[in-house]
């Protein structure tokens, strides 16, 4: 199977201030050519260490993809240190991209500068695919087999993430010419409410009993639960397609509506796609969670055909002002409880005019608890003309991983409302 | 300097279906002891895999972090790969950490199974400190000079990421403890509204004269703008700090008010700090930012003091409805128009009492977009006692990058008229 290592170039990694992203898109995108990508690496921005960083990805892989620093001022380090991995000291200008450059700058209303047009030059070794979403070059190194042991190939791509990412059908198809790549298959289960250890005790069974050939990996998340994954390489699609699906048959047997989607679904998706289909909307009241439920929603595409909109009532004024809460339940139960959740529910769907609405009040920390009441209590309701259900849950974490659960469990307990109610 | 590595186990991550976090904590914790992270790497759950990386990392640097696989169903892999490496095959119980064991699964009322006592087992060859956040122990292996040509050591960390940021306090006081470390002195300017390249332009003379031990890093980011870091390293804190503060004054001059802060604050944080010095408060109507403003807001500890809710007007009805945006606004001019956010800004400041507003409407895409108001576009409008100005905006990018970008320009534009208008 064709080896694939990800190299991420840039000290903003390495002290911790940015986030690597694009290696998870890479990866993915690698994986369903069947490539298996073996490593990931994040290296600083020094000549000396981008070089001995590299060549060893690529005495370890038949491809390594790296993506630079972040931006005209860093392109210069990385792409030196190409040119001198691939034997070269001297450049030449892509036209192609020095176009781009003029076209996108000139289309922001922007001055074109030495920095920019230096973004179209690149080293003699390289070949160019145009990168139509930026001004830095996708650069392809071809090494010999001679040099590493094997054939080898240096993808170098732009470092801003929506650029990297549309890099990657250039680099899928140039992989495809170049490599013969072996077919993976895989199916993903989605589960939600069952912990990690006590899920792979009730699959354990099943799970030692699977073929030699098939991996399973459990990816447990805050917000989607635990992603069960399921893979194989290799072999004929129909063939393992059937074999895969077999083993899935019996895994439906053992976790029943714990599962909430068979295709890499959000909750937020199913949600999204059970409305749709029945004509019924949504809308949000929320205390605790901030807005991110709403965030969640509307981070789908087309959600707006389903999701009317949400209150995030954080001052208590805005739970009795907007919300219609009544002050009386405040005062006698407090935001944190059944009642005013309930009434939150209502409320927003009241004033929505939503067929369904969910509803959060809770305490995230890290103050505000008290005995009765600690950090990580909530109350989540959800209301519909069938009625209105409340339910308390204590989760421990801090502040960020208390909302991430409290909107997450807000999704699950909706979704299994509009399920319900909806025979979908 | 001492250096080191941190590494990541799990194929979840190789796969690209999860993103490490932890990596990023853990740096950060590492870099303000002085340390060097010299590189980061992710490699899959395989015990020869992990063997190789792990070693080739221990010969680079002196310490290498390692997070785990991801729980109960992960460890064993990753403590038999250490064990191998560390020269043992026998292991022994950690007596406190099987006791942190049965008191974390008793408090969630969760049976004890034989995976979750499993995990308080450890090589013989490793010193413990017990995780009290959950199941899996701190494994501290130390390797004498001779074998890795440096006295080296190896920190296993549990992969739960909450658990791994939990666990650097008790890393970083044993670092203390055997390592000398050299101190690191930094200062963090954020900016907003110039872009990296122009940034760069305009500051070129000032860093080409910057002293050779000083190091500029530049940290974009769609949601914090440009990040601009100064950093050097050893020398004594009087004298550093100060010639870091002399560079910072000329900065501070070719910048002007672009900076925002000085503090690594984010926009929300410098917001909320205004209002709270002033007794002031603010909300948010959201529509195509969707609650993210709202989630930014409330992501801040204590912001419950200033920030008194938002409403999502993702339907129109909801726009009328709540907000009382008059229907004629949006039938002349549309729900993306200057009349349309303004109206939204008055209207959530009216029905939320609060002294200040901001507002976004806008097309994040994909689809939607049209010749006059093409996907990107974005109205932002900001309110107060003071009157209500609306600003037109257009970005290039995907779904999620709009959103963000739109959520930090509205965030911009309400911390200038909030620092205008209050005289901060």
């Amino acid at each position: 199977m064709t080896r694939a290592s990800i190299c991420t170039i840039g000290d903003e990694i390495l002290i911790g201030q940015v986030v690597d992203t694009n290696s998870s898109h890479i990866s993915r995108a690698l994986n369903s050519l069947g490539i298996r990508v073996t490593r990931m690496i994040s290296i600083g921005d020094e000549h000396d260490i981008i070089i001995e960083g590299i060549e060893s990805e690529l005495r370890r892989n038949e491809i390594v993809i790296v993506t630079g620093g972040l931006g005209p001022t860093k392109d210069d380090i990385t792409k030196h240190a190409l040119a001198e991995l691939s034997g070269t000291q001297s450049y030449r200008t892509d036209e192609r991209q020095l176009e781009i450059i003029h076209r996108i700058l000139s289309s922001r209303g922007l001055d074109i500068l030495d920095i920019n047009i230096a973004q179209a030059s690149v080293p003699q070794t390289c070949e160019v695919i145009p990168n139509k979403l930026g001004t830095a070059p996708i650069m392809v190194f071809r090494f010999p087999e001679e040099r590493f042991g094997h054939k080898a190939t240096l993808y170098s791509l732009p470092g801003v993430p929506f650029e990297a990412l549309g890099a990657l059908q250039d680099i899928s198809d140039d992989i495809r010419k170049h490599y013969q790549i072996s077919d993976i298959y895989h199916k993903t289960l989605m589960t939600f409410g069952i912990a990690e250890s006590a899920l792979s005790k009730m699959i354990e069974e099943w799970e030692d009993s699977l073929p030699q050939d098939m991996h399973l990996a459990y990816l447990p998340d805050a917000l989607t639960g635990v992603r069960l994954r399921l893979s194989i390489y290799g072999g004929s699609k129909e063939e393992q397609e059937a074999r895969i699906e077999a083993e899935i048959a019996k895994l439906r047997q053992i976790l029943g509506d714990a599962i909430y989607s068979e295709h890499d679904d959000r909750q937020e998706t199913c949600i999204g796609r059970m409305l749709a289909a029945k004509g019924k909307t949504v809308s949000a009241a929320e205390s605790c969670t901030g807005g991110m439920i709403s965030s969640l929603f509307t981070s789908i595409p087309g959600s707006s055909e389903y999701y009317l909109g949400s209150v995030t009532s954080y001052a208590n004024s805005v739970k009795t002002g907007v919300l219609g809460v009544p002050a009386e339940i405040i005062e006698k139960h407090g935001a944190v409880s059944e009642e005013c959740v309930r009434a939150m529910a209502e409320g927003v769907r009241r004033i929505t005019g939503s067929d369904f609405a969910v509803a959060t009040s809770g305490i995230a920390g890290p103050g505000g608890g008290s005995e009765e009441k600690p950090v990580g209590l909530v109350w989540i309701g959800v209301s519909s003309q069938n009625g209105t259900e409340a339910y308390r849950m204590v989760f421990r974490g801090d502040r960020k991983r208390n909302i991430d659960r409290f909107a997450a469990n807000a999704l699950n307990i909706l979704r299994k409302k509009i399920k319900n109610e909806l025979n979908y």
